[in-house]
């Protein structure tokens, strides 16, 4: 994500760390906002990065450290000794840091784990028990909490001391015994309330409320459904165990709006962000749905052959030879894949600028745009190449073709399917650069034009091939 | 939406409405959240929708209503006096009757506007001149705000006199002359603060601000990068006009994924849900898209036609009549109509299912699943005639094609297109009751079905009328 004051404030970062500017430095993560100095850090490379954070104050250092995208805070602490590791994990949010720690190979992960105090070790294994889609898997254990027979003043005074984080005092939880969830109030409630009043007489009792296991979708619909801030979640014994807060639940609405329109276009889903993912991993998660389809349109290839054999005996033998034949047969191959492989790039594209912030339109947004067209030309000839590859041997194998028909297949299915894929790229870079909805009409758009270069291509090459 | 407890509740809501039982509904009212009264009141007929509103106190009888989807609010007020009217919309939310009153015809809009205060009544005009798109659309004008020059003691006397509605409370903004944006503070560090200290010495300068012209996507993502509760709306001369909330916020990214996912599949953006939205409106939205991508693959079987003919030349004479030939040059047309409709069909089902409680499996759902699969039969069969009328006029008058050469299409048409959208609807239902997530692979999977089921009843339709 690049905002346009990073093309601003990024070089002046850059001359700090080339002078050693140090308390320029620390003036900086101090003033700027820790989320817009984590997206300038993205930009930066690794040892630059810690340049930095080593010079901001410990509690801004986690801060920024946590606005900081997944896989970045993965990269980073690989190069830390176990000591300094455990200092940053205890810094950390406990729903961060699970996240983070999930992210660490065991062993490593054990050895600084190792060196995090008791208590707060055995909350972590605890947190890192609950399955990662769950609401478990979400919340944090960082909320207020009191118990129901103190005064509205007693409690304003005990919040006041615990300060916690953020958003998270908010709404403030009743437990009673075992931490068995009692009730709730709000910060608003608490001060609105007469300073005398008993909480269990001015708090809500019987709160709506989440099972750990229950999955994540369930926490952001009862939030989206009450308009709440955090909604608390409780284990099977109905004891709060945290709450998932209104920012995680943005997260999750985004990742299954991601996730529902890659499977739909048949991607499997992705750990991280499409310009993130490395080159094989986008080659394994969207090659092996497309061999999948391929081979159904194989299959279908199977069942028009049927036919071509059933109606020849009849009043059209010719058909059954020559290049006629051959597109009859594999010209919704031809189509499927190029279709599918199209849609394919043209979801990931439009996710991609949907998470984006619209004000990216920078002075290196064509640069940025002409590195990706290019990585999507490599993944189109690759995945085309595998494809072709397939249908070279079946037709080859299994139809019984020449050489030279088999040939015109496969060069007919790399050429589509990277015409495709370019095509699933340019449409919605297109949309978008115009000021127009990337989505609009990708998918059926770019399969009408695959259908015609298909039908183009498959002859001419065959003519090429085959007369 | 249904949840399991509708099922349990709203039996006993029914008979207390038949026993006229005023004071069992009053605490009905009081008692449940407002939102899930909502939801069972969704279940229930206009008119008794108003006995039971009719009996809650009036503060929450607004907070009920406004839960209520926009599209019932609105045919519920049809019936009001502009008096009832005006009343109703005084008491609710400043975001939320600017929507309403977007929806209601402007003449209605103007005799109940007339009635409410002048002050509001310029406010809600003011509201009403943002574009619906942009971030100005969907704020809300009920924020704490207060002056630089008070102590934090006077701040939160303040704050709890204005006593403003539920989280706005949580962030405070200080504003000078013009009401300039200056600064910002949370409640939470108004409590932590010194009582004594003034409330410029402690608050943040220079708060993120969004412009109320942007899009509303804008401040979605700002919400998000920094997991805000609120953020601040200002207009071009940087006063404070407003504020967007987080529950806001969620609704514009299902709003925004629904949008892409709709786009991305050929359907015009419906204003309504799915289930919501009236089948003639559907139809249009549905087949002006469907209707356009036959232009194009017709296009494309000219595309075909002009290889036809001249590779008919040379070894494959006999390919340019009979049945192979037709479908040669129309298999493309076939295979993208029923697949198009297909992965329409799929999409409007998986958004559909995103938006809805997971829980919502109650016992009703198998009948819910029911009637939306009759009614997407129905779609499909208006859609494929359609299509099948174009298909047929451009096969006979333009293809110069036999009468019942033109039959053959456009039966196969309609067959495919209304298998394509039956596939469409039950594949994401079949996921879904096996578990799964829904979106697994559809529309390429459907794709596939059509193309061999395309091919299959082309032949088979063809040898009927053909032969």
């Amino acid at each position: 994500m690049r905002g346009a004051y990073q093309d601003l404030i990024l070089p002046d970062v850059r001359q700090m760390i080339l002078e050693n500017d140090l308390a320029g430095l620390t003036a900086f993560c101090g003033v700027v906002h820790s989320a817009m100095v984590a997206e300038i850090l993205e930009e930066l490379q690794d040892e630059q990065i810690w340049i930095v954070l080593g010079q901001a104050d410990e509690e801004v250092r986690t801060e920024i450290f946590e606005y900081l995208s997944l896989r970045h805070q993965a990269e980073l602490v690989e190069k830390l000794e176990p000591r300094q590791l455990s200092r940053l994990l205890e810094g950390m949010s406990a729903d961060d840091r699970v996240d983070l720690l999930s992210r660490i190979p065991p062993t490593r992960r054990e050895e600084s784990l190792r060196l995090i105090a008791q208590a707060e070790r055995n909350e972590i294994r605890r947190l890192l028990q609950y399955d990662e889609e769950s609401t478990g898997g979400i919340m944090t254990t960082e909320y207020a909490s009191l118990p129901a027979d103190i005064t509205v003043r007693e409690a304003l005074e005990r919040l006041r001391q615990q300060a916690p984080d953020s958003e998270t005092i908010y709404y403030v939880y009743i437990v009673g015994k075992d931490r068995h969830l009692d009730g709730f109030i709000s910060l608003r409630e608490l001060i609105l309330a007469k300073p005398e009043a008993i909480l269990q007489n001015v708090m809500q009792r019987d709160p709506i409320r989440i099972q750990a296991s229950e999955p994540q979708e369930v926490a952001a619909q009862t939030l989206a459904r009450y308009n709440f801030i955090a909604v608390p979640i409780v284990d099977q014994e109905d004891r709060l165990v945290g709450i998932v807060t209104h920012d995680d639940v943005l997260d999750v609405v985004q990742e299954a709006a991601t996730e529902d329109a890659y499977l739909q276009s048949a991607v499997a889903p992705l750990e991280d962000t499409y310009e993130e993912t490395p080159l094989p991993v986008i080659l394994w998660k969207r090659g092996i749905w497309l061999l999948f389809l391929s081979v159904v349109a194989l299959m279908n290839a199977s069942v028009i052959d049927h036919y071509r054999l059933s109606t020849s005996t009849g009043q059209e033998v010719s058909v059954s030879t020559g290049l006629a034949s051959l597109i009859l047969l594999f010209l919704p191959l031809v189509m499927a894949s190029g279709g599918n492989a199209g849609s394919q790039s043209a979801t990931l594209f439009i996710r991609m600028f949907a998470l984006q912030p619209r004000t990216d339109r920078s002075v290196n947004g064509s640069l940025v745009d002409a590195s990706l067209i290019w990585r999507e030309l490599v993944i189109g000839l690759c995945l085309g190449g595998t494809l072709a590859g397939l249908d070279f041997i079946v037709a080859w194998g299994w139809f019984q073709r020449t050489i030279n028909e088999a040939a015109t297949i496969a060069i007919t299915v790399v050429t589509v399917v990277t015409l495709g894929t370019s095509a699933g790229t340019l449409l919605p870079l297109t949309f978008r650069r115009l000021g127009m909805d990337p989505a609009i009409m990708s998918n059926p758009l770019i399969a009408a034009m695959i259908d015609v270069l298909g039908v183009v291509l498959f002859y001419e090459i065959g003519l090429l091939l085959l007369t």
